[in-house]
């Protein structure tokens, strides 16, 4: 596959136009390792991660591979615990609780999502992978220059053009247009409106004309057909999740896999039960129930402090009625086989799609 | 432009995979004789004309074409009018019936939304265009079977890939693919989740797999690349509407016009404040304060008895703070040019599109 847009295997040094997105949970190194070998960008997730496990996957990529690789981190604001509004939500979730024979008090075992700092700064400029990305915005400017002095480079995710020129004015490398098909959480930032967010097929030519920096498209693209599209809406490249959790590589859970697998994969909504946060994933128990959209949830990431615990006890179970089962819009397009073979399905049939639009 | 795949070309006897959409309202004859002339597929919108009203349009439209057409109807169950939901909602908008000073007891001039039926289809096998639509399903097979024995060709919307199979098994000759994006009324009709809802990136793949008659994508669809991405996807053709809005053919009032063109006409949602059912708009005063989505709002078409003298009264004094301000989530990407330049500026940015992506 000759790729006409260079663009980003310029700025990244990569093969092809694609990045195995970073999904905090299912992503392991493994998975970055066999994307990046196979000619993608590959990511880690570091959202979930202390920085000595963030070590630890770094140290397993570098054993396995030196091409370039991204590592995400979330940076949103540490939110102010309100004692009320938890009460209201263990209450909100008490006959879940019940059900499944947990203790009112049961805790979600320290599952951290810290915002970047300092200390994952330290490692970064240790390890200097190619690429840092950042969700929900960016950090201070302060953390970010020594990243930048030290060459590694930048991205962050927009979710409207407003997001697309913020990013850009701050020095982004590239912006990622992650569209309202994307699963996982919506890397919204400037805005909390989920009823406005823009599809793919809007939000991507509409960003390209507003930035100058390349445009990765995000969101609902799990094959070829679609890296096509992205690519003739103009986006410089495309970042695939869904497409990567049917792997052997990933951290999957079995609930979550029988999910992505289910006659139903393609009925997700936009739900905040599990984080607090606005994430897109497979319709479950606790989505339709308690949501999708709880206006009492504690802010990011508190919610989970109680949701956590039902998702455990349920897993034990072999019932994902209380698990995040985080999926794009695609995840019937998607297919178990290994990493690599991913990111050559892709390749291979971007080629087909391409060269039948234009015979 | 040479297209590579003729399926809809065939299919229509038309000279590009266009679809010109029928939005009622803004669309009128003019219109669609624009689009038609340019090599498109001109529609006519009659869910908000009696028959004498579409008899009219059609007598204008043979005046001055003999190409192809598509005539789109509303095929809803028209609903059993609940008094206490009427009151209810009467109630949820007096306060801006006070502060335009209308009666309470204002009706909205008698707007017609009546399903297909018997009526038009005498209309229908009167004019033989080549092609009717419909919206909300499919009316009941006795109503079709005279349309098919005259030849006239049958689509229908699908916003799932359940209901582009449902409409598949009862021999549409196309399905419309309308993606979460598109502006106006959700073509649903089997599931009422609008949370769920796939944007065009992720349904068009997903339909093209699901069906063997040709797929036209719709959904956030306002130029050349767009129509390049969704040729991409698979899809053999697009219905195009957002971008006739504001063309001097389109009967789009001056407050709408205002809309679209505004810094905020990339802020839409699905909203039921203005008939009961979600359709897409630019966020205002009413969508803001009483919506997107009302709880209590009488079932389609019932809720515009009570909203649409808001409408009138606002425009009367200027403002579009009640008025639907349907649109696509790719407004910004509308130009004001005739609606056969339209067509054409389509057809050439979509040649661009393709050449670009392949060198």
């Amino acid at each position: 596959m000759k790729w006409q847009d260079r663009r980003l295997l310029d700025l990244f040094g990569i093969e092809h136009p694609i990045i195995q997105a970073p999904m905090a949970g299912p992503t392991t190194p493994q998975m970055a390792i066999a994307a990046s070998k196979a000619g993608a960008l590959g990511s880690l997730a570091a959202a979930m991660l202390t920085p000595d496990l963030l070590r630890a996957e770094l140290q397993t990529v570098r054993q396995h591979t030196d091409r370039p690789i991204n590592v995400n981190f979330f940076c949103h604001t540490p939110p102010v615990v309100d004692a009320g509004r938890e009460a209201g939500w263990r209450k909100r979730l008490a006959r879940y609780y019940d059900q499944l024979g947990l203790p009112a008090s049961a805790a979600d075992g320290g599952a951290v999502r810290m915002p970047y700092g300092a200390a994952m700064g330290e490692l970064l400029l240790e390890f200097r992978p190619k690429v840092a990305s950042f969700h929900f915005g960016l950090p201070e400017e302060g953390l970010l220059k020594p990243l930048r002095a030290a060459g590694i480079l930048i991205l962050s995710s927009a979710t409207t053009v407003e997001e697309a020129c913020w990013l850009e004015a701050r020095g982004v490398d590239a912006v990622i247009a992650q569209g309202a098909e994307a699963g996982g959480h919506r890397g919204m930032f400037l805005t909390d409106d989920i009823a406005s967010q823009p599809g793919t097929m809007a939000l991507v030519p509409q960003v390209v004309d507003a930035v100058k920096v390349p445009v990765i498209a995000a969101g609902g693209i799990a094959d070829g057909r679609g890296v096509a599209a992205a690519l003739a809406l103009g986006a410089a490249g495309v970042q695939v999740g869904t497409a990567f959790l049917l792997t052997p590589e990933a951290r999957t859970s079995a609930v979550h896999r029988a999910a992505l697998k289910s006659r139903t994969a393609d009925v997700t909504a936009l739900t905040n039960v599990f984080t607090g946060r606005p994430a897109r994933g497979v319709v479950n128990l606790i989505m339709r129930e308690v949501g999708p959209i709880a206006p009492e949830a504690p802010s990011f990431p508190l919610a989970a402090g109680a949701a956590t615990p039902l998702r455990v006890a349920g897993e034990a179970k072999g019932s994902g009625d209380f698990s995040p089962l985080w999926s794009g819009q695609s995840a019937v397009l998607a297919r178990e086989m290994p990493a690599g073979e991913v990111v050559a399905s892709l390749v291979a049939q971007t080629g087909v799609a391409l060269r039948r639009v234009q015979g």
